[in-house]
């Protein structure tokens, strides 16, 4: 028999196969949105897919769809959304491996984008997925649902510049080398990661209630912090094979992280306590924030 | 007595007293829109703003306003896309200029974003730059221009990706040292110079009729073209101190231009007949589009 509640909450899907459908999904409309590799300039273009559809855990867009479910978003909205989410993250990728940055060869465990093509080409392939990130946010939708499209577009540009993940960058690379208390490492990572993994949830909770808003807000600041920590403990405890990256990468290159600056044990029992933080400000929606709290138990136990 | 065609053309303003009011407007809204260089990060804000602020024509602001005054555009609107074109250009520009891309230590008679600072911030630069155009083109005016806010949106953000300015570059990157024909290197300068051109028109455009726009559209794809076969031959015909760039670069770097496909006269001539056209598709508004055939003839006449 069918149990409403849980169809309320997206249906009777296990988190598994909820997250498979919607990463697959996020993969096609990715697929649909990136210019086709046949079409000029055809290096740019291969060159743009080779790295926004190499693979990921697609945290950001399942964060969006789950959001979305949750305040009973319009679809193609939360389509729209969680394509340009990961359009940011996939540029932001593609710039912080490049030499001039972490210089890092290794993503998603292929070479990185300037390390396959070059760095010219992955200069280019950053600047074009954000300006495709907006793109894909201002196609038309319903007239009606403008203002609601401007506010997602406000939330992504503020997140993506100089007063979220670019400016996190900013803060990052000046830090190398320098001891950092916790307080400034938290407002970094709050931008350098918080800050995407918080527009991730905005985006897709945009047509929720002032109060919905709120609440997932909270549950994203945490979240996105968590998720921070969570990496710095697996640069420490994974190795590169399963990262898909270069593991122990800042910890050697003399970068603070959670782990430096708190210690292994200490840095766990941090997560732990964003986490808790987290499905808290979840608490006023019951079950129907299944998945965002499946979410935030994934961000938990990744091991890449 | 007040003439009130001219009233209707945006006053009795000469050109350059008109050009000169919109240019110090520009600055001052760049200038209140970009963080302020006390605000963290303090390096990356305080090299945006060497960036975008270190001085230039403003070519694309004053397109962007001229069409907007013909098309009675709301000022707010067309302030906030006259603002967003020149961050878009500045972030191209910082880019253009890395090692990995043009390699150019002067711009604007200053050191390049990169020499003044480093590639990292230069890199960050850039990104942040582009981020910032779309936060200030989505931020709150009217409920009811949402819809026309999505749109110029949309023209801003698809003359900027693989398919304008970013695969402009992308092809004159793979151009270097091979031969083009006239018909390629106008389809390579149609994206890399020309869709940013006619973005600032459109954009300024945005609230015209269908008539006005389509117009305009010949208007601004002919000025684009003409803007880069004049900077091909500034390139062979000024300095660098005038031109504030390293003059000369694109012919000894054995780039395609104009000039080395079609030698200088024929260029002059070919530029000549590109204005005749921009200016040929105005003729429909008569008088009403004076500054925009002022601003065709700036083009056509500047030395830098």
């Amino acid at each position: 028999m069918m149990n409403s509640l849980q169809l309320a909450n997206g249906g009777a899907l296990a988190f598994a196969d909820w997250a498979l459908a919607k990463q697959s999904r996020i993969q096609q409309l990715l697929d649909l949105t990136l210019p086709s590799a046949d079409l000029a300039p055809q290096t740019l273009h291969s060159a743009m897919r080779y790295s926004a559809l190499g693979g990921g855990k697609r945290v950001r867009a399942l964060l969006c769809y789950a959001a979305s479910e949750l305040c009973h978003g319009d679809e193609a909205m939360a389509d729209a959304a969680a394509c340009a989410v990961e359009l940011i993250h996939a540029y932001s990728l593609v710039h912080d491996d490049m030499p001039c940055m972490d210089d890092d060869d290794l993503r998603r465990g292929k070479p990185s984008c300037h390390k396959q093509y070059d760095d010219a080409t992955a200069l280019l392939v950053g600047d074009a997925l954000q300006s495709l990130a907006f793109d894909v946010l201002s196609r038309p939708l319903n007239a009606h649902q403008a203002t609601l499209q401007v506010n997602i577009l406000q939330v992504l540009a503020r997140a993506s510049g100089s007063l979220g993940m670019a400016g996190g960058q900013a803060i990052d690379l000046a830090a190398v080398g320098k001891p950092l208390t916790q307080a400034e490492l938290e407002s970094m990572h709050q931008l350098k990661t918080g800050a995407l993994i918080q527009a991730a949830v905005l985006l897709g909770a945009a047509s929720g209630s002032a109060l919905e808003l709120a609440a997932v807000r909270t549950f994203a600041t945490n979240i996105g912090l968590a998720f921070q920590v969570v990496d710095d403990i697996l640069d420490v405890e994974s190795d590169t094979q399963i990262l898909g990256k270069t593991a122990g990468k800042d910890a050697n290159s003399n970068k603070p992280t959670y782990v430096t600056i708190l210690g292994l044990a200490l840095a766990k029992q941090h997560a732990q306590h964003l986490h808790a933080n987290a499905i808290n400000a979840l608490s006023p929606f019951g079950n129907t924030a299944l998945r965002l709290k499946e979410l935030a138990d994934f961000i938990m136990q990744r091991s890449f």
